[in-house]
């Protein structure tokens, strides 16, 4: 089995240090590991695989030694600036910001759904949106059964999502402070408000779920709407989803299908009853699914509830995943 | 103008309290006040417009006295016993629990809607649920405007709704402590369970949002569907409301309405960015609503949230409204 030298651009952050925890619970076997930041973070320890490392400052020259691939999770600016120069290093790099996503010459991958999309990276491959990838996850066998014609999602999003600044807000919050990152408190609150709003009064956040659904599914025919809520949790993602298909469906079929999906963890019980929340999900990278009913407002229709670790999933675990399916299909040349 | 003699059954609940509050803030004349309550409440003092009172025990011959008027919020179990014990004495009975909301004798009125069905009542008047009532005032004027055709509601919903339990369970639970209320930790945490669930895999709240829609805007031909959730929040439900209308519709147009409609707040600038949340509406009687925008993935849909307090007009405030439009109405026959 191949040795890989592995670099963490954004090793400070709430992401990048899960990415360093992801990747040291992984099978990857890494030779050089080379945690990397901003100038502000550079020169503190990290701890890899029980060994301590310095983080460099990330800057042109980062690339220039022998990499095969780095974890980016250092914001769009950091990623539009060093992503380009680590690829023509030959450096993969696997970026969680939004700054590629939506790039043609770039591939948008989810592995449970479209990981075959990672082998035709031109050294770039952009990790989604962590609410879509928790949502694709779910929708994917759906789609493969029923084809959707429409979703409609309703979102419920942890302040982890927001790095350090958020968790904060919702630490002091909830003892009287103020908050210094949200707009608006955020503990004991809900802020229809996550990015930037837009000119079509949508947030970049809502655009994201609706543009990256198209992309990952690859079906633009797919219709879609999102409303994004920034809720007082501290980790994990929950979503009210909305489906219309172009098929019949049986409930009870389409719960075994999910049972049986890739990265899917049904808990559907009302007999118990029994649904998913983020503590279920916190620490896993499985998306869990519950509330699946049809829903009679349409032909059908279903509604359902699903949850992710916005941290592990929406973000670390699925970088990581996407490169050990690189290395998986042998794209570094290394497995024999 | 008339003097009124009130009843409270219920009086020391979260929403009975509120209802003393609110009743006292009113114009409305009391003249002989009678807080009630279960035999484990009985005894405990009350302050009405400065005067205390103490609470009696709600009993058989609770209502042999000369009244008006009973608010109740005792729960669905008394109120099937003594509203209509109430109702044979002449007292006007408006209910606060799911009891009677779906009764065809028995009126299910939000003032800014329907008031005129409050005068059909034989006695009794339902109070309908807290997420339908802030839903139907901004639904209102745009089902009159452009005729509803589907309702989606998500929602995300305070622990007052479920009384001092649910508010002890949060405050608890934000300390570490365990819920006892709750089936799931509620702080940090949000659970698509409310009331309880039933055969075909809604719970009792869902239900009540799909069938009171019909009820109190009189169209049984809307096509509604939602997912309720609770939120760690402590006053105020929040809505994510996706719309179809079977009229074209412009979004500047529909934000007029808004603006022109009765109980409504519209909160919608992102230019500033600037959107309701439950600390605008929280100790306020009107619904605010804001994120009213365009959903492209349909002919004439729309995307919106709504805020309202649950305590004030999901429930205290909705049944003093009524009484105040009853009055006005000379419903009693003590005006001139």
């Amino acid at each position: 089995m191949g040795k890989y030298n592995v670099a963490i651009a954004g090793a400070t952050g709430v992401v990048g240090q899960k990415m360093i925890e992801v990747l040291e619970e992984s099978n990857i076997a890494v030779d050089n590991f080379y945690p990397m930041a901003s100038s502000r973070s550079a020169g503190k320890k990290v701890t890899f695989r029980g060994k301590e490392y310095t983080v460099e400052e990330l800057n042109e020259h980062s690339f220039d030694k022998d990499i095969d691939f780095a974890l980016f999770s250092a914001g769009g600016g950091t990623s539009k600036k060093f992503a380009p120069i680590a690829a023509k290093n030959n450096v993969v790099v696997i970026d969680n910001s939004s700054q590629w996503r939506m790039d043609d010459e770039v591939p948008l991958v989810v592995p449970e759904v479209n990981p075959k999309d990672a082998l035709k990276t031109k050294g770039i491959i952009a990790n989604p949106n962590c609410s879509t990838i928790q949502a694709m996850v779910v929708l994917k066998p759906l789609h493969d059964a029923y084809k959707i014609k429409r979703v409609i999602y309703s979102t419920y999003q942890a302040v982890a999502g927001s790095g350090i600044k958020g968790i904060k807000d919702l630490e002091e919050g909830v003892k009287g402070g103020k908050n210094e990152f949200y707009p608006v408190q955020i503990a004991y609150n809900c802020l229809p408000h996550i990015d930037d709003f837009t000119e079509n009064g949508y947030t970049k956040e809502e655009l994201k779920m609706v543009n990256e659904t198209h992309k990952i599914l690859g079906d633009y025919d797919i219709k879609v709407t999102a409303t994004t809520v920034r809720v007082p949790v501290f980790v994990g993602h929950s979503e009210s989803i909305n489906l219309e298909f172009e098929k019949p469906f049986d409930v009870d079929e389409a719960r075994e299908l999910l049972k049986n999906a890739p990265g899917v963890i049904v808990k559907d019980d009302i007999s118990v009853p029994e649904y998913p929340t983020v503590l279920d999900a916190a620490g896993n990278d499985e998306v869990y699914v519950g509330r699946i009913r049809r829903d009679f407002s349409v032909k059908s229709g279903m509604n359902l509830w699903c949850v992710g670790d916005n941290i592990r999933k929406g973000a670390a675990s699925n970088t990581v995943q996407i490169a050990e399916y690189l290395i998986k299909e042998n794209f570094f040349g290394k497995e024999n």
